[in-house]
């Protein structure tokens, strides 16, 4: 039997009743650990700039977030999570953005129509490694079949991933068109659910469980009075610190431990930010790359296999349309923002994310990966 | 009805029979104007450096091509081209690479990996724009399917397109991955099948029906002795020069004619370089750059819209497994070799496509898009 | 003794009879061979545009070019031209800018800042290889100086060179800051001096001898109404074709003659394109790879040691602040002026350059670089 | 009257004495911090793998290091830095490099050239901004004299730079390019002499004197056995963290401090690393994109008006040419100790760098800038 549910919003209770009743569920989906807080609930606040009101990606006015998550069996744990930039018609509205590229092993999508353009026309869609056609199936039908677009020929479709194969039979290829479709139709302004969902579903992080996780700044008005909010899909490795504290060293999993390489740090990341700053789409790639310093705060090791990504757009041509661009000159507390944010939210992948069982294709066995012991990153950052 | 078939080699014949034994193609395609001729038959020699034997991008030992044509009702008119740099396992024998992208407006997909670790691991399959997707499917079905690849789980596919909806009604998304497929698996060293074929189904070039092209230079053994393929999917527009000669110009035909942007010159193409030669990736880099010098000198404008991406790859680990990399210094023939190459590809496109008649979307009415007027190009250039 | 000269203006005849009563010019250089003309008052006109009304670079207003020139002995053969997109405070009011690079061997001074920026605060300096660090002396000198910027404390100087050292002892460095000074002083808005002059005093092309070209072209209203000026520094190889003819071939001088590689074809050559249009960085940069393509059209070898590069800004925060930046869809037609403007400014180059006596290096002998002789060049290409 | 000293190695005692003689030096100077040490030597250990036998960049055998120091009067406090990856002749035997902007508000000369060939043929030599003429003048002068190149005519030095402007009246441009030849000639295997001397001289790091800083890692066998050496130029700013610390805040030093941009955290880190791992430029460049995260994780901010670049060469053929080039596969672990020895070096060049009082030029007067107090530091780390 296959399960899947597209959830825009919290809380998940009703979803997961709906799983509970089908009884596909492992325990650890079925009884959420009410245990899981985010990074800030738990006194860990990277940085010095306020947050969003939210505290993430949907902090940034218009942008939507829609997951769909797929359980099935012993073997099935993936998904897909969208971004949508506002709730117009993208191909005829597109924004400006911008891609880094981290560290490129990875196949994200679209990326070099956005550099040459400086524009994104599509959702953006974050799933497994071995479903980007698939969510650019998805993404081109909803595209040609948005009012509007009946002559549009062409479709960049914006599709991102991480390999969740730690946990998920990746070879059975079982997400469709169809279902990563209700990730783009479901998505909605409220709160983003973070953790095990969505793309983030089967997931790995620093040897725990990784997802969804997202957080935002808000500048004051004195520089700029702009919002960054960032979100992240967490699949990668290295020796974990939380704001600074030597979580991965002192609970003994890292990358490199006994200096043999074959615990393996690889995965990857996705970033995406939105802003509502007017910028530029090359001012919108130099937030990227400052993605990048807030992934490296949290001990990524930028492995070999790793596709680090950064996506980057910005709202202002519908939310304040006159807008000048930001000039050069004022972006640094921008950079700053972003990198507390990036930080933040992949905190908050890991804080929010419950151990999961599925399959590790690798050694073709059943797996679980423990959520990050919020009890001891407590004792090992002193937080209160 | 729908007609699709699979050709590796030369020739067409059995399969246009069927073709007309089923009723299925206009009059263009059913009788092949056998005056279709390659540039080279009618004295078009670009550059300076000798062909290798066949003229096409199989003289790079090793190196397989096939199509797949789709042509149904009187609206689709596409397909697909696979190129495989080998016959082995390419993704456990993956070989060096690199992209250069001339102008970005495109969905090659694949870049960011290439890049990153030089290297391609999978077919390399041409099709429309808004097949991409599926024939990713067919890339990953095809791959996760090879002999010792059970427990792969992460797969580049490579996948460039031009969009040939001016003859092809491409929102239909009628192309499957089982088909695209076919194209992978019937590839073959024959000689290239050029002209209104594969993915050069319904292109257009410079107003007038492109397609697949292909060539190829042999250097002399002072100049290093290798080999340099080249094969296009011809799909752009600009100002055509034909080996120099204005024939754009003197046939009334081309971009701003009356200085009127609306004559639209946009459009693709899509460049696959394969080389024996044993290069770095960072030297195939620069070899795809040297793709676009040949680009420039049929006339192309290189306008907005257009996507003018080169892939290429070197075999030599393959086939000469022990030789040292090639210097920076020994390059410049292999750059000289590049350029005329994919001159001479483009012309041979054209030269070998027939008139087609289909289906323009964005008029949504039929159109004709005749052949390159093969005798007023010979008058023009003065070849005799 | 030493002569050197600053010319922002035509005629340079005042100057050459300094010389000549000084004895320190050879014939060629003393007795100006009135022969030499303009490529399109020999009826070459590459493209299907109108150009501007000097067609050169100062077409666009504002901007201003100026040369030193250095002959000395029999040995040194070089100097040094200044363009300057406004003669206003440059620092303080930087324009538009982007590089593109089409092959890195060389040294331009500024890439990554202009990159990062998205601008360009000086003035551009064209001069030999191995005076790059005296041309950014004379940059920073003359900014560091200029009324206004007595705190500025970081200059990004723009240097761009192509190396002489086949006419010119460029080991002797005898180029001094002070003397490039005089090119960026004495710049004007009066037609660009071509041939061997400035920058291009000591430079060949395809064997010819090279210099400074330049060539615009005017949009009509329909397309726009901006103006691009191209201004080239040639010093280059290939197979020179003339607007299609193959002038290099019939004139059995070029690249890969009897295929031997050591018919060098290295050198290089430095473009600035300046445009009235309203671009951003990102679409200046875009512009900047289609005179990569003009390049191609001439036979451009684009070998191992080339350095090909293009600097391209745009004057419109000057002339027309309030003007909304051009979408990417406009953007064709500056594409194709581009092309056919870099096209017609690399046979100015040649057209206008003198034959030049002077000292190769690599020989430590003295040589003489013929002039491309016009009247084949007609005869070839059937100009009238 | 005018001191300049040039020290390759360890102590700088008879060099100090001579400026105490000479009465040129503030007391800063003249008498040494004996109290400065180096972060390990405070129990700061970032990362996990082990240090080279000296902890600096010259623990890659061959590697050698100078610097000239340049201190004059109340207001000239700067110099030079040079890195040799080698004491051949580094134009006959240039090694693989490659270059990677973190942000580009800067002046490294000599990028494309080492992105084309994938190779650095001079030596790598850092100082201040407005002095990068003077060291590509110091350079080339030094390659055209060295024995063997008798015939050279091209010469892409490198060259880096930090705005010293802070403590240092970079307008006079005292330094000379005779002056920075001495730190190349100077340059040795040495243990490197770190803070405020050479390129360090003037520099600030958030807020305290910053300079020069070297670490190394030293693989072990299992994982390859190669060594990584970085030296960083450090002069940037954001919010200090020690090995995960917030020394920064806790110390109330930082940028964006009551949320005021003001509070610049502008300006810039030259990072050199070198290897003996045989990698190809393209992993080379891979490498250098990793001392970014190195660099993220000492609280960098990565501003608008910063200069971060990554230079990384490989020494292994002149240390074991017949190597076979790294595979991807085998690059994480150096990864991982290129982050870790950038984040050391950055500590190393504050904690080694002592109070100077120079002067400001934005300000035009006077100014004092303390060392970073290693007494609090210790505190916050809880370092033992």
């Amino acid at each position: 039997m296959q399960v899947k549910f597209a959830t825009g919003v919290k809380p998940l209770s009703a979803l997961i009743l709906l799983l509970i009743a089908q009884g596909t569920c492992s325990p650890m989906q079925a009884e959420p650990d009410t245990d899981r807080v985010r990074a800030r609930e738990l006194g860990i606040a990277p940085g010095v700039l306020p947050t969003g009101e939210k505290n993430d990606i949907t902090d940034v006015a218009g942008v939507r977030v829609g997951h769909v998550t797929l359980i099935e069996g012993n073997d099935i744990r993936t998904g897909a999570t969208a971004i949508l930039p506002h709730d117009g018609n993208l191909y005829q509205s597109p924004v400006p953005a911008a891609v880094f590229v981290g560290n490129g092993y990875g196949k994200l999508a679209g990326i070099s129509q956005i550099a040459e353009l400086g524009e994104i026309e599509t959702p953006i869609v974050l799933t497994n490694t071995l479903s980007v056609d698939r969510a650019m199936s998805a993404i081109i039908d909803w595209t040609l079949d948005q009012p509007g677009n009946e002559r549009v020929r062409s479709v960049n479709a914006v599709v991102g991933e991480t390999n969740d194969s730690g946990l998920n039979n990746i070879r059975k290829r079982v997400l469709t068109p169809d279902m990563i479709r209700e990730a783009i139709t479901s998505a909605s302004t409220g709160p983003v659910q973070e953790g095990a969902v969505g793309a983030g579903t089967g997931t790995i992080a620093f040897g725990w469980k990784g997802g969804i996780g997202s957080s935002s700044r808000h500048l004051p008005e004195n520089l700029g009075g702009h919002t960054i909010g960032v979100l992240v899909q967490s699949n990668f490795g290295g020796i974990l610190q939380v704001d600074g504290a030597p979580v991965g060293e002192r609970l003994g999993q890292y990358y490199l431990k006994d200096e043999v390489a074959s615990d393996k740090a690889d995965g990857s990341i996705m970033i995406v930010i939105a802003t509502d700053a007017p910028l530029s789409s090359r001012n919108l790639e130099r937030l990227s790359k400052r993605a990048i310093a807030g992934l490296a705060r949290t001990g990524a090791s930028m492995t070999n296999g790793s596709g680090d990504y950064v996506v980057a757009f910005s709202t202002y041509r519908q939310t304040d349309p006159a807008a000048a661009q930001t000039e050069n000159d004022n972006m640094s507390p921008l950079f700053q923002a972003t990198i507390e944010a990036t930080e933040e939210a992949i905190y908050n992948s890991l804080f929010m994310a419950e151990t999961v069982d599925g399959f590790d294709v690798s050694t073709q066995s059943p797996r679980r990966v423990e959520a990050l012991p919020l009890d001891k990153v407590k004792e090992i950052t002193g937080a209160n």
